[in-house]
């Protein structure tokens, strides 16, 4: 029989009657012909009040027993949505992490996934029962509880399909796909029937947030045909899967953008080896995400490097580059209010003149660009934060995504 | 290093402002040289709240599914007291029930505990670190998790105390110790010392709530000391340990008192060979829980029985009576609002006459006796309801324990 694993996100289990629904969705599932796994997330704002207890209790708590304390969320949901199951005459188990065989590494609060045992899954499944897997948490080799952070529930939901063989990864969320725009900017952004995990990648990379990078990465290494869609309507959404003949290779397939960057320009830079190795990795050392790095060519034995960094990182990036500049006795200057625009497509690879056209489409709208970045489906500019809305509309329209 | 247990129920953990209160004896108690495990329950009403959205889903829930949902009440205490305890700068462990290695049978909701593999615990201790354990849960042979349905945060304690042959079990509650009567009821009621384990479990199968009858049996079978007290002061409460030489004999050390029986009487019933297990082997069956169970001597070849139960179950006895009653050709009647009286000493054995006095004292008082029942440390009268406050204030001064 076919294996199908779902994941519902917090919103689709935000109160005891939308638990209903989903345990409806579910049940049709299996009714299909289907064994079903689903992966749960955290009704609402469950976390939210238990990091609030936390945060009465200590500015700082320890991270393995953060991970005790936000793994009871999930473990919460998927009890109550196996009694809604039962309630409607069908099977149903809920597993905790560590139940269904989900094992981490050490690395509390933002664990990854190291494999997946799945004896007491199949077995479940073979005796007829519907699986519920409290997501987002594992089991580490310490036999400690883990976390895997932001968007974990949907990396455990793809790690259990890529261990099952399943069909497919249905993740249910409360947007009904991948659009080609933020509908909430563009009015008139269209829903995408498919994208290739490399699109996906470069759009959760750029500010998409329908799916974290990190489950993309999962899907596409172990090829895990993902299909994003609504838990509120029966309408197919997205599916993201491996770029093949079928698929129409739009030259841009859609516009992300990003609204909490800012930019650090290091002025004058002595031009040696060494230098950039030093900047970047006491930067690291202090916990700075860099994403964007620039450097101009070299003049007079110096050099300009920028680079932008997630505005929450700034205080940190700022304690950095003033120690290392006072080392270097060089000077630094700070664009706070920045954001960045990116187009994606698969199909760019083949047609040249997409970021000429791009460049061309800003200058029309007189926005100024700061930096530009670029892979071989992506061309990403840094902007003022304050004309994002008007690029992504203003790219939407001139690459005829409508 | 000796090893102190100490549980904190789930008023003494109500909010996170009594959970660094909670921390704070921890941390004082493992400065004395101890080394520390602390078994918590679920804060305050967190339980109540589970199993309102359990039942907002489900009027009857599965149960393996009610012990996934209600074992996170206390997984939440362990990891917030565990995060109070680090902000002291003391070292914490938080562990689930299955971490700290308390194996239970499969009976959920009810489950019994099986045994203790100390492992972790040892290891955890031996390190140096406070281990907090969530109380009330297990993990069965089938690797499913179990609770220990009521007062089972005590029996937690008290396995773990026996597996580790600590020193003391400290039981730390909302009262400061076991009272000669229930000081709502009686004014004078005064706080014993030390209640021999046979007594205590007398006082608990009679109505005293502060402590659970099968932790006391727990307690028992494996010597451990118990020290009930208060965690909102620093007095010493009431010691329960094995009776001995130099425990006082008080021919009655306390009064105990239940207002939730009641009574049914079956008439001139044949009084032949395996009528009697007939009819409680239905209302077993029925899962209807009988209390007291007294024979008048037989009269023209029948006899009456008559058997008290508590109130929430006589709806099911009733059933089963009548189904019982109806093949038998006989009658029943039914006597609501019951309660019980009882006085319970350990002195009692060796002097006759308690009984006497006993009666005489309700018979002062106008009080008239349903149903009698002794054990060697015990007497039980079950009497109507609203005369057991004015009985116990009676009893209790007429054996002088004020």
């Amino acid at each position: 029989m076919p294996v199908i694993v779902q994941k519902y996100g917090g919103t689709s289990v935000g109160d005891t009657g939308r638990i209903k629904n989903v345990a409806r969705r579910i049940c049709a599932t299996q009714d299909e012909g289907y064994q079903v796994v689903a992966v749960v997330s955290a009704m609402g704002d469950a976390t939210d009040e238990l990091l609030r207890m936390a945060h009465e209790i200590s500015a700082e708590p320890p991270e393995r027993e953060l991970d005790v304390l936000l793994s009871n969320g999930e473990r919460i949901s998927v009890a109550l949505l196996a009694m809604a199951i039962h309630e409607m005459g069908h099977r149903a188990v809920s597993l905790s992490g560590r139940q269904a065989g989900i094992q981490t590494n050490t690395v509390f609060t933002k664990a990854r996934i190291t494999g997946v045992e799945t004896g007491r899954l199949r077995e479940e499944l073979d005796n007829g029962k519907i699986v519920l897997v409290a997501g987002f948490q594992g089991v580490s080799v310490d036999e400690d509880i883990t976390t895997l952070g932001r968007g974990g529930s949907d990396t455990t939901a793809v790690a259990i399909a890529a261990a099952l063989g399943a069909e497919e990864c249905e993740i249910y969320t409360d947007v009904d796909g991948v659009y080609t725009a933020d509908p909430r900017v563009v009015g008139l952004a269209r829903k995408l029937d498919t994208v290739s995990y490399q699109e996906m990648l470069e759009m959760a990379a750029t500010g998409a947030e329908v799916l974290m990078l990190r489950s993309v990465e999962y899907a596409q290494k172990y090829k895990v045909t993902l299909h994003v869609r609504s838990s509120f309507t029966d309408e197919a959404g997205t599916w993201i899967r491996e770029e093949d003949e079928s698929m129409e290779k739009a030259v841009v397939s859609a516009v992300s953008h990003t609204t909490d960057e800012s930019k650090l320009t290091l002025l004058r830079l002595p031009d040696r080896p060494g230098v950039a190795a030093t900047v970047f990795g006491d930067l690291a050392e202090a916990g700075v995400n860099v994403d964007m790095i620039i450097q101009n060519v070299s003049e007079q034995g110096t050099t300009d490097i920028s680079f932008t960094v997630v505005q929450a990182d700034l205080p940190a990036a700022q304690q950095a580059l003033d120690r290392i500049t006072d080392e270097l006795g060089v000077a630094y200057i700070i664009g706070e209010q920045m954001g960045k625009v990116s187009i994606i497509g698969a199909g760019m690879k083949s047609y040249p003149g997409v970021a000429a056209k791009m460049f061309k489409t800003l200058a029309d709208a007189s926005i100024n660009i700061e930096m530009i970045s670029t892979s071989s489906i992506k061309v990403s500019c840094v902007i003022e934060r304050d004309q994002v809305e008007k690029a992504v509309r203003a790219l939407h329209e001139a690459f005829n995504l409508g």
